[in-house]
């Protein structure tokens, strides 16, 4: 079983630390150069170096059509079914997210194991891959809240005891992602760092981070670093394309006060030999439905 | 003096009203047409279809210098020296306006005096002009909050009792807008509807209201009905430009967690025949620094 034996900790974070920049001591491409794959050489190369990849319009049509469908399904009905995997706006209480749609939805748990999509997180990761967390964002019109800055690498190293960096996300827009609805933005070239944060995490820290970040955030010296090294980015883009993006790429998002909501189904692909072992923090791992431990198989 | 008689109710809203849209009854371009001014034909129409228009780079070089000098002067000495003209972020405490700076500061009363904007805002509205506001808005880096969607006319109808819509507001950014710092959005064509607010005006509501607006906002419904019939757009622009933009069009911003905040310096020009009534609600009208009544003179 994962998570029993006390692991050398390459990412420290939190606690004791001091908020600073460290480098990142993992690839971000595992593919052997050159080697075939889904990508062409100019993409492997723009996620090599801007730690994230956009594909535009992978899904269309009906096939759109049904994960849009799925989406408002959940909506609608998840969270009467599945009330602990669902997380509602801290305000408003309209749903924000909802998490392990890849076991509960069988229609999410085809895409995740779609070779559109995993074909492309093996060959990155140069491994078999599985779901380590899974969600829709709904991020709704009018008063959707922000997700401020992280590194998703600091909290699933530091909660979930992920002890490498040979993770990524993908994120499916199932609504228009315009520049004005609180677009996914991120800091091109930022996961080549690691930034340390300060603070204890609190008991079940999760339960309130997930409405609202407060612990595992960059500090804004931090932030500031790096968004001076680069220049933040909008992943504006159809539903139905695919951002791929490195698990300790610097993300966050804007609110949405438009009437469009800004929804997306999210993946986290972890390489199978990059198993969770115990957090790297004074506290028990999260739930099974925000880092996966007993159901890890490849997809 | 202003304010002492009771008048029609042209645009009622809140108290007993049901929220709706309903049709201006004013002019947006009170300029004869064809007249000669200090704007384009094109531009004048654009004026009145969009109910907003952007001329870049008005100010630049030194004079926009001076103008960025005084915004940094004030966030780190006004708040000292004028707390009651002073708002600080809900949450983190940080400068997000400053009103009345026309007075306090020299520098922006020669701003708001200066041909190039006040010559536009007497040919719009055709009549000697008076500064109903201004301030100075910061919307800070990184917990910049949102400015929810408004009417700013509802507002200076209901609570500080403007009769009529002959009145523009004019935003000159000081530092970059761009997508991602929360610009201001506006809703093209939204000026020509007037959007009916439920809800009663709670006592001393600026108070609150200049922080997180909560009264005077449009139902979704009508917010929807409005994007519906036109494209959000955000007015992104370079430090220096001017934004000018009917006081009853429909506008508000995201909030901003990049690292770059999002500032302007805004003044409100009232046309010299449209001055203040008693307000239109059961309050007194709200404090001088808000909303003139005791200074009205033309610039």
């Amino acid at each position: 079983m994962p998570g029993t034996t006390q692991h050398s900790d390459l990412y420290p974070s939190r606690g004791q630390q001091t908020a600073r920049l460290t480098e990142r001591l993992d690839p971000v491409v595992y593919a052997a150069p050159n080697s075939p794959g889904p990508l062409s050489p100019a993409q492997v190369q723009a996620y090599e170096s801007n730690g994230f990849l956009i594909i535009e319009d992978v899904f269309t049509g009906e096939s759109l059509q049904t994960l849009q469908d799925e989406l408002e399904r959940l909506r609608l009905h998840g969270a009467q079914t599945y009330p602990q995997q669902t997380i509602t706006e801290l305000e408003s209480g309209d749903m924000r997210s909802m998490f392990q749609v890849h076991q509960h939805s069988p229609v999410f748990r085809q895409l995740a194991a779609n070779p559109k999509l995993a074909d492309i997180a093996r060959y990155l990761l140069d491994d078999q891959v599985y779901i380590h967390q899974s969600r829709v964002n709904y991020k709704p019109g009018f008063r959707g809240q922000e997700f401020y800055w992280h590194s998703d690498f600091e909290t699933w190293h530091v909660e979930d005891g992920l002890p490498r960096m040979r993770t990524l996300s993908m994120s499916i827009p199932l609504t228009r992602n315009s520049e004005n609805n609180g677009p996914l933005m991120l800091i091109p070239g930022s996961h080549r760092q690691y930034v340390v944060c300060e603070g204890e995490t609190p008991d079940n820290n999760y339960a309130r981070s997930l409405q609202k970040q407060e612990v595992g955030v960059p500090g804004d010296a931090q932030l500031s670093q790096l968004a001076e090294q680069s220049c933040i980015t909008a992943a504006c883009c159809n539903p139905g394309s695919v951002i791929i993006f490195d698990c300790n790429v610097m993300h966050g998002s804007n609110g949405n006060i438009t009437p469009d909501p800004r929804s997306n189904v999210f993946f986290v692909y972890n390489a199978m030999s990059n198993q969770p072992v115990a957090p790297f923090c004074n506290q028990p791992p999260r739930p099974e439905h925000l880092g996966s431990r007993l159901h890890i198989e490849p997809v």
